[in-house]
């Protein structure tokens, strides 16, 4: 819930976490520490680096190239991410900007972008959907980093599609209504949700998603939703029926 | 779902609608089909009116300050609304204008803005609340234009709840899992969704939440979630278990 959401600064930064480690943060970090929240020499911040779980850091050092931190102690341990793919057809801009970051919110732990016959966008930033997921995870107080795969053709992920895993796919002609129900019947394992590009999909990629063993048609009701509606919708009917809000 | 989200111009437009009926629209939706879409005299769009359904028309007549469109014939009888309230603590700005769309894709009827003891923003802009939902629903296809609420109390509207209207309410104190059932479980009869504000709300606040008959507290899962995040999960939860994604 939103309730926590400002409660602390968080960032993201490489490195080996261990009480009293030095982590230092490149000049964007420290632009943000330094001239929007305006924390000084001896602030502190909460740290992550996606394996060591969060970390109490004090900032001991803080320059325009960048700032060193030393870490205190730990303030929650690692969390054990989802596993929890997301499949999507990039959008362009500011829209693909929010529908990662939501995805992450969300719980997803590996963001996919899917090329398929009707997609708009023709080159996806994967430099930024990872700038994103970070984003997310550090206002959310995520502490595991969404894994950002390199660009696939649809065709290609169902050809090697991993039989252990299902496919929920949200489909505008699934009839409508048992959502619920379909995901609580879905077979046990990991899951996948894909939501398809704003011209649909063509219906030879239907037919073929169809044919999936176990694939899971999820409808999201009667209204049309904007891709990155849809991305948090179907994500919230995964979690609270089979993922990590049971 | 997002399929259908361009495959045609839709606008909100003032009027009674019947065959032939000339319609006007202003100087913005003008610029919009003149402009932006480069439609020209004799081009077709749909129109809404939120009472008759959506019509295809033909613009007659476009001119700088407004343009004149004939209706030709309807092309879908109106649909009914869901009866489903959406409270909500306002956020600033560009991330109300986000949330206000989302919970208007989402299928809530009635945009309530609840002040409560830490909500953010001082001062709400219904006149923007009240386009947004309309350029939501010309994008979303919805024909019915949700109603926005004045600016309320949350301890004057609890002090007016209607008994019939079960209110959910999500609330990140909650015990985690089990929103399904909850949900089901919840009294039958309108439902109303509540998110409160990034502050969280208030332990009296809450306290006087919980004690609302057939309140349904909503857990929406371990991590934070962004208020705007938490519209879109909380109402499809609700619309696909109690509402009307069955």
């Amino acid at each position: 819930m939103a309730a926590y959401e400002f409660d602390a600064v968080r960032l993201f930064a490489e490195g080996q976490f261990a009480p009293d480690a030095e982590i230092s943060i490149g000049p964007d970090a420290t632009n943000y520490l330094a001239n929007v929240l305006r924390l000084r020499v001896g602030d502190e911040v909460l740290l992550f680096n996606g394996r060591d779980g969060e970390w109490r850091a004090r900032i001991a050092d803080l320059k325009k190239r960048g700032a060193m931190l030393v870490l205190r102690g730990q303030t929650r341990p690692q969390s054990v991410p989802c596993d929890l793919w997301y499949l999507f057809a990039p959008l362009k801009h500011a829209r693909l900007d929010y529908m990662v970051q939501k995805a992450v919110e969300m719980g997803a732990s590996v963001l996919q972008p899917v090329m398929t016959r009707r997609t708009q966008a023709s080159r996806v930033n994967l430099e930024r959907m990872h700038a994103n997921a970070i984003e997310a995870a550090e206002q959310c107080g995520i502490l595991s980093v969404a894994e950002v795969r390199p660009v696939a053709a649809l065709d290609d992920l169902l050809a090697a599609w991993p039989a252990e895993r299902t496919l929920v796919f949200c489909d505008e002609d699934a009839p409508p209504g048992g959502a619920p129900a379909a995901l609580a019947a879905a077979p046990k394992g990991p899951l996948a949700v894909l939501v398809g590009p704003e011209g649909g999909f063509d219906p030879a990629e239907r037919e073929r998603l169809a044919a999936l063993p176990g694939v899971v048609r999820l409808s999201l009701g009667p209204r049309i939703l904007r891709a990155d509606t849809a991305a948090v919708a179907a994500l919230a009917l995964v979690q609270a029926i089979r993922g990590d809000w049971r």
